[in-house]
């Protein structure tokens, strides 16, 4: 076998790189799209092209992309200590800093005096995984090992390790992969829009929803089931906000039935609703709290889970005879991770970034509300703070969705993309999102919907040929 | 809930902070031991008292502590790209020639040019899940869904993932978080000196080892068995050095039965054997590898997993019909992390790191024996480059061990760092690791086996109480 040896950058990524999330057929036959540097909300490509990142990133870059800030607190962490555990007791400053920075900014600005220690990992995926494994153990060392199942949701996305990925509720994630793994359960997707009976009220639909969930703890067994996890708004699912009083209803089932509630703030934390977090914002009750993300802005892979104080003094009662706690990772509370973390956070205090979310985000929806509300192709535009949903559809008036194997909204993320707009094609439903820094400025967000808006127009024979018209 | 409000760090940190691998209880009483500073084996903590660190962090600090060319190319990268996934073929210059270079030196490195593709991921218990869900996808590919069971070893280390951990062969990881997961099994440990039986040489106990492995396969059936899992030496299990000719028999038996090879390189890759990877060192035919520590010595999160052509051409044949690879991470391929890896292996390269490994790592190995050989309490030490154990025994004559719930190789790290020098203490059997950066000197090599010593002769008459001498 020959070796990749050509100056040629994209050759070379087709020869060496294994993408993830891509067609690699697609790939090998159009390459990479590279891109050489980003600042703020823009982002430039190797040919010197200038996009604006409408998905900072993968819904992570909240303070924007290029901060000195977080460059320099990265470079002289790694200079003072390049690199410490947090294992048998070991300890840096900046991974016990942010501790204590994380719970009580928690605590107080999702009204969660409940949560009482934080745990570190690198990823979302990480987050979610060790929160399978905390579940476990909770019930285990209470004498509960029978209840163990976990209820996620359709549309939900969790992450993609084997446990994570098994409470992601999103089909094409599982196919292959033999998941999800047994123990993990679905309850149907709380999305009115497209998922509402003819004429079914969201009030009737909510109720519907939460029937469901009633439905399938009865079946299975309250005694077997564990927990519920729910991100605040489904994300990679296509920005799905739940109904009004939906929460409220699940809470008291859950309460009602001893499971505990998981709350995935790997998107919605940090700002991205234009509250500090969605558990603020939605009034939910964790007992574990996955984040990650927005808590670097991306320029670091860092995660942590909050855990409650209700499993916490389950952990601490049983923490002499069971012995220790055998889970961690060598990164959980990486010194460097942790310090940017925190310059991360001064940032967003500083410029008041999760008040231009709260501020511009109503901006962002009413902009693309006006210029797209009248396309026959759009059936929904909806959001919280700057996380926004563009749903297609074959038929506005029957609410009849393209075909499952049809991809509008990429062909529409590819034409916005031409004109110089990066939105995210999601894996679920027909769905555009956005989610730009949340530093991003209103003339930014003029152009980027006037730019998106052009580029539906430029799609348009193509939608239209979909439906054969 | 009382806010943490204090100015005490150690405080802060009782009362904020999950602390992995940690006992809860000991935690609570004793507090963190907090370290403030770094530079090349030596670390210091808040006291400004100086420790020679022989363990390399989690044996991932391979070029030492404080670089300030790891820190400068962190810091530039992140001024010019602070993020870039990878999905959708998206990429950066730096994912993209770190996966040239990484691919071209594992194949020429470790004598391995089938290989084919690198992915990346944040650390080895995520590399290590990627790894089951490649198995699982490439036999689903193929048409053999029945093929899916993955061997490991009883003492291995891969991870804590649920799936990772499930590889782990390590029962305390395993305990009261129920694992493993259906589909993983465990096969024999092959550490001679602690499970030869009595009068057996190293060449009938490989033998035993590798009937072992063929008996649990037939057993099984070899139409259910996917893959076979192993670190080239096993680390957290003890730094178990294979019997001669074992990996050759096992490899035989696993092409015998069309059963695919995944290497863990997360411990041995990048010099620490005094080979730049074990897969060289044992002659091993991967299809699948793991990396991380090492890949970056710790200044970054970021691992990488290296498929086989083999695998990569079913992949690549099936992509157009099952579409887009549903496997990735938000930080995949992170350009900082990319770029420190380059950084790495440049300092590796141009400090001849690897060559440092295997000139001091029998040095290292010698000092060791001379020193600590004659002790009564001292049965086996072996090593590799410098990655070196030294195993605890009670009784040296019947090789009879402490029993399981004693913890002499604790005494004797606790008294080694109060001697001046940090050991491993690990959580199988009886060991103290020896791993530390590779950029050590003879000197610090000296001082730290000196310490280790004496506090070896400190700790004797708590190693004498366990046995009531």
């Amino acid at each position: 076998m020959p070796f990749a040896n050509t100056p040629d950058l994209a050759e070379m990524d087709r020869q060496s790189l294994f993408h993830p999330l891509t067609s690699i057929a697609d790939h090998l036959r159009d390459g990479p799209a590279i891109y050489a540097h980003a600042e703020g909300a823009l982002i430039t490509d190797d040919q010197g092209r200038e996009l604006l990142d409408m998905g900072a990133g993968l819904w992570c870059v909240n303070v924007g992309y290029g901060r000195t800030e977080l460059a320099d607190a990265a470079s002289q962490a790694m200079k003072q200590l390049s690199f410490q555990h947090l294992f048998g007791s070991a300890a840096s400053e900046p991974s016990i800093r942010l501790a204590d920075r994380l719970l009580n900014l928690f605590r107080e600005k999702a009204n969660a005096p409940q949560m009482a220690r934080v745990f570190f990992g690198t990823s979302g995926s990480d987050a979610n995984d060790t929160a399978v494994k905390m579940v476990r153990y909770y019930n285990n060392l209470r004498g509960r090992p029978a209840k163990k199942k976990i209820i996620s949701r359709i549309g939900s996305y969790h992450g993609v390790t084997l446990a994570s990925g098994s409470l992601t509720g999103i089909e094409s994630y599982h196919k292959a992969f033999d998941l999800p793994l047994s123990g993990v359960l679905h309850t149907s997707c709380p999305h009115h829009y497209a998922f509402a009976q003819a004429g079914e009220s969201e009030a009737d639909f909510c109720s519907r929803m939460v029937a469901d969930l009633e439905a399938l703890i009865v079946r299975e067994g309250a005694d077997s089931i564990a927990a519920f996890i729910a991100e605040p708004v489904m994300g990679t699912g296509g920005v799905l906000l739940p109904p009004a009083g939906y929460f409220e209803k699940v809470q008291a089932l859950l309460d009602q039935h001893d499971i505990l509630l998981i709350v995935d703030e790997v998107i919605t934390g940090f700002g991205r609703t234009g509250h500090w977090f969605g558990t603020g914002a939605y009034q939910l009750r964790p007992d574990i709290v996955s984040l990650a993300k927005g808590l670097t802005s991306a320029y670091f892979p860092l995660s942590a889970s909050i855990v409650s104080q209700r499993m916490w003094s389950v952990f601490e009662a049983a923490s002499p005879t069971v012995g220790t706690f055998m889970h961690g990772f060598t990164y959980s509370g990486h010194p460097v991770g942790c310090a940017v973390a925190l310059a991360n956070l001064d940032l967003m205090e500083r410029e008041s970034l999760v008040e231009n979310a709260a501020c511009l985000g109503p901006y962002l929806l009413d902009a693309l509300q006006t210029r797209l509300g009248d396309n026959p192709y759009v059936g929904d535009i909806r959001g919280i703070g700057l996380m926004v949903g563009v749903e297609f559809i074959a038929d506005r008036a029957t609410r009849t969705p393209f075909a499952a194997h049809q991809a509008p909204h990429r062909i529409v993320a590819r034409h916005a993309k031409a004109a110089g707009v990066l939105t995210r094609a999601l894996p679920f439903g027909h769905v555009n999102s956005f989610s730009p820094p949340l530093s991003i400025t209103r003339a930014q967000i003029d152009r980027g919907v006037e730019a998106y808006a052009r580029a539906l127009d430029s799609a348009r024979p193509e939608l239209d040929a979909l439906l054969g018209v």
